[in-house]
């Protein structure tokens, strides 16, 4: 509690409780922060905690908070980001302050601050990182915007950290946290289908009959590549049965194209992460209208035998086969 | 002490004192074990430490061991391993073992370790992960052989890893251990890439001016992407005039060609991994020819200007332009 220094006893917003907003919720409250939380229905339940107490509206919400009000947006990025800020501009007054700790793209966040502004009211961007592990680990944060509007949440921003003077960063002006935030996450595209693609490498060696999950959980230690994403590895390799029980398609949740426009847009090459982003579209399939035409075409040119239609899907097979 | 169960007092040979074998050596020597040092002229100054002893040739290396001999080789891969196999093939005697700790090819492991089996003489192939922290840290291992081998070094393994029980894996046949070791590398390349391709895109946002420095330290702490390269990029980011100070080239050492390559024999896709390998060649410069060609010939279509031949090294741009 010695670091929570501004503005005590607070008592802040948090809209969305999903297992982002409700674990920074219950993160925030353990360290003595009041936490106002709303969600649409259904609304999660958060182990008891008696400074989090949930409203069903809104404007529940708004009424309960001490003003100047600091509302915490965690919800996905895009609609559900556009209609809350929407909704907070229409009902927060001036020296009200606007957190979005989703995923936005950074040009949106750049606009609604502009929104909010207009009518007095402050916005920061703030990028988070830590997933479900947050709660217990403490969260990376990447936050833009006016440096006293930052300085007012620091107190959150310490308690959500992994350690007060840790693990977050001002990254500067509105929009620079979610730039930030972006690029990680391009960047975590990268690393996963780096490791990825060693792991199958391995797998595909069944002469050497490499031990897998005893190999990932050496690597985690004094080598060159050890890291937060390959402890992770080592945790699902300790179970390899689980690789057959699931599809080969990885989803792609938006960060990793913009970072891959960006770097179109800015110049700079991003051959990694431009190909982490194009192997999860061949994953889901994207490319499988672009096989079948060169199929029929090395068909058409060398009378190469063609696959059948009904074959089992490709992307199906084990990378050890 | 309590973890060296195998032929105490132990007494091994290791060969190649550099930044490798050197600290190995030293940390060999701490843990208890004596270790007769040979190294080719200039013999790197290891600190004092009774356990080592510094020998001017490989007969002497070979007459102060104890029969049956361990000889731990630390030495460049290539032309340097395969003399100094040669050599102990025909000076080792049966029973014999000889510990091959560099980065060699496995195929070539493996072809020395039929070599030195018809001698009656045992080998591994053990990579070692680490650099120059291994000596404070330990190192990662991953060692292939026969398993009689391999547990026959368990001490050695114990005792440089970054805890007995730690860090080390024991992966299967002879060049199991370099096969490893090869994909640890060639994942290193991705990832090494992935945070050079998202810092790139950071600095070229002067716009945001963002700090860094500061984010790759945020980034330590409780985000997805941390790791240890990323604690050595931070570490480097702390003095970023230094990025000034160096050539835009990075050097590949043959690890990251041979897992391209093996991921073309196997017919498994590696695109970031072979992304990175190929970014490192175009640093080399091994795009300029292409880059004239393509000059030329949009100026043959299109009229296009074509760049001064002394126009200032392109590769020498720093990222933010």
């Amino acid at each position: 509690m010695a670091n929570v220094r501004y503005h005590l006893p607070m008592h802040i917003g948090m809209i969305g409780l999903g297992r982002m907003g409700g674990n920074m919720a219950q993160r925030l409250a353990r360290h003595g922060i009041d936490v106002t939380g709303y969600s649409r229905p259904p609304i999660p339940v958060l182990p008891d905690e008696p400074r989090i107490r949930i409203v069903a509206t809104l404007d529940e919400l708004i009424r309960a908070l001490p003003a100047p009000r600091i509302v915490w947006l965690m919800v996905p990025a895009g609609e559900a980001t556009e209609e809350n800020v929407e909704a907070l501009a229409t009902r927060l007054a001036s020296g009200d302050l606007v957190i979005d700790g989703g995923n936005a793209f950074y040009r949106d966040s750049q606009r609604r601050a502009q929104q909010l502004a207009a009518r007095g009211i402050g916005f920061l961007d703030a990028g988070v990182s830590g997933g479900v592990w947050g709660l217990t680990e403490g969260y990376g944060m990447m936050v833009g915007g006016e440096r006293a509007h930052f300085e007012r949440i620091l107190p959150l921003v310490r308690a959500l950290a992994p350690a007060p003077d840790r693990g977050w960063v001002y990254c500067g002006p509105v929009g620079a946290g979610h730039y930030t935030k972006m690029v990680h996450n391009g960047i975590e595209y990268g690393l996963m289908q780096a490791y990825a693609e060693g792991f199958a490498l391995l797998a595909a060696r069944k002469d050497l009959a490499l031990p897998l999950g005893e190999i990932a959980e050496a690597w985690r230690h004094g080598t060159v590549i050890r890291s937060w994403l390959l402890d992770l590895t080592a945790g699902v390799l300790r179970e390899p049965a689980a690789l057959a029980r699931v599809g080969a398609r990885i989803a792609d949740s938006g960060e990793g194209r913009w970072t891959a426009r960006e770097a179109i847009d800015l110049g700079v090459p991003a051959p990694v992460i431009s190909a982490a982003l194009m192997t999860r579209f061949a994953s889901q399939g994207a490319d499988d209208f672009g096989a079948r035409l060169l199929a029929l075409v090395r068909n058409a040119f060398g009378g190469h035998p063609l696959p059948p239609a009904t074959a089992p899907d490709p992307k199906a097979r084990p990378p050890d086969r």
